[in-house]
C-alpha cells in the first residue's frame, strides 16, 4: 500500500516498560493511516487486553505463537515448535508481501531462550520486502540484530513499582 | 471502573523513539480491558494517524491542546493559552473522576517550553484521584517529576535513521 517507500528496521529493547506497548501504538498509528499491519507475538501466548483492542481493526492481523504461561527456566519442545511455526509464518508473509508493517513482538526473547537463533532473526531481517517496516521488540537484543537495525531504542528502567510488590493489572500491564 | 485499585504515575522520557507510541499502546490496552481513557496531548496539535485510530474507541477521549506546527524557538502567547486550557481541562477531569487512565502526552515538553511549570505538573500529580493511572510523556522530565513518579522509563536513542535525513512518514512517525 505504501508503494516504493523504503521500510526500516526498528528495534525496541532494554529492561524498561514500554517495548510491546510502543509496538502496539505504532500498529494503531499505521492502521489509522490505512496501512496493513501484521502483529506477530512470540513467547507470550495469553489473550491480553491489547489483542482484544487490536482485533477491532480490519487492517491489523494478530498472530500469537507462544503459550499461556511465560517461560521461566528451560523452554519445552512445544515452545520451540510454536516459535518455529511463527517463524515460518513470517517468512511466508514476507513472500506474499501483503503487509506494510510487520511487528515481531518478543522476537529478541525468543532468541534469548534459543527458540530460534540470532542468525535466524537476521535472516528474517534480510528477507523482509523492501517496503515493509519491521518492528522487533524484546529484552536482550543481540549485537548482530542491533547492527542490522536502522533505529534502536533502549527502554531503560529508572524506577519501577514492581519492586514494591505490585501484581500485573488487567488493562495496565496486561 | 477499577474500584479502589491504586493508580500509579508512569513517566516515559528520554531522547529515543516510542514515548507517545507507548502511551497510545497503553491507552489501547486499557480500552480493550473496558477502562475509560483520557488522552490529552500538549504542544502537538496535528491530526496524527494515531488519533484517527484512538477515536474509534468509545472509551478513549482524545483532547489536543497544541498547534499545527511544532514550537521551534520561543512559544507564543497562544501556545501558553492553549496549554493552560489543557491544564484546566485535566484538573476538571480529575475533579469529575470519570477516567481510569489519564495520559498527559508531551507534558514534559510543555514544562520545558515553560507553558506551565514543573511545580504545576507536580500539582496535577498530587490532584490525581487515587484510582487513576497517570501517564506522563515527553523528553526532559524534571527531577521533581521523576521523584513524584512510581515508574520511570527512559527511552534512549541508540541508533536513528533521522540522522540519515529521513523525513517523518505518515503511519510510521505521524
Amino acid at each position: 500500500m505504501n508503494g516504493l517507500r523504503k521500510g526500516y528496521v526498528q528495534v525496541y529493547t532494554g529492561n524498561g516498560k514500554g517495548k510491546t506497548t510502543a509496538a502496539i501504538g505504532l500498529s494503531i498509528r499505521s492502521a489509522g493511516a490505512g496501512l496493513n499491519v501484521l502483529f506477530v507475538q512470540f513467547v507470550k501466548g495469553l489473550e491480553y487486553s491489547e489483542h482484544k483492542a487490536l482485533k477491532r481493526f480490519d487492517n491489523i492481523t494478530v498472530k500469537q505463537f507462544g503459550r499461556k504461561n511465560f517461560i521461566h527456566s528451560k523452554p519445552t519442545k512445544d515452545d520451540i515448535e510454536k516459535a518455529k511455526e511463527g517463524y515460518d509464518f513470517v517468512i511466508n508473509a514476507f513472500e506474499e508481501n501483503r503487509y506494510d508493517v510487520v511487528v515481531l513482538d518478543e522476537a529478541n526473547i525468543a532468541v534469548f531462550f534459543k527458540l530460534f537463533s540470532s542468525d535466524d532473526l537476521i535472516k528474517l531481517i534480510k528477507l523482509k520486502p523492501y517496503n515493509v517496516e519491521l518492528i522487533i521488540t524484546g529484552r536482550y537484543a543481540t549485537d548482530d540484530v542491533i547492527n542490522a537495525a536502522d533505529l534502536v531504542t533502549e527502554m531503560r528502567e529508572i524506577k519501577h513499582y514492581y519492586t514494591e510488590g505490585v501484581v500485573a493489572r488487567i488493562g495496565i500491564e496486561k
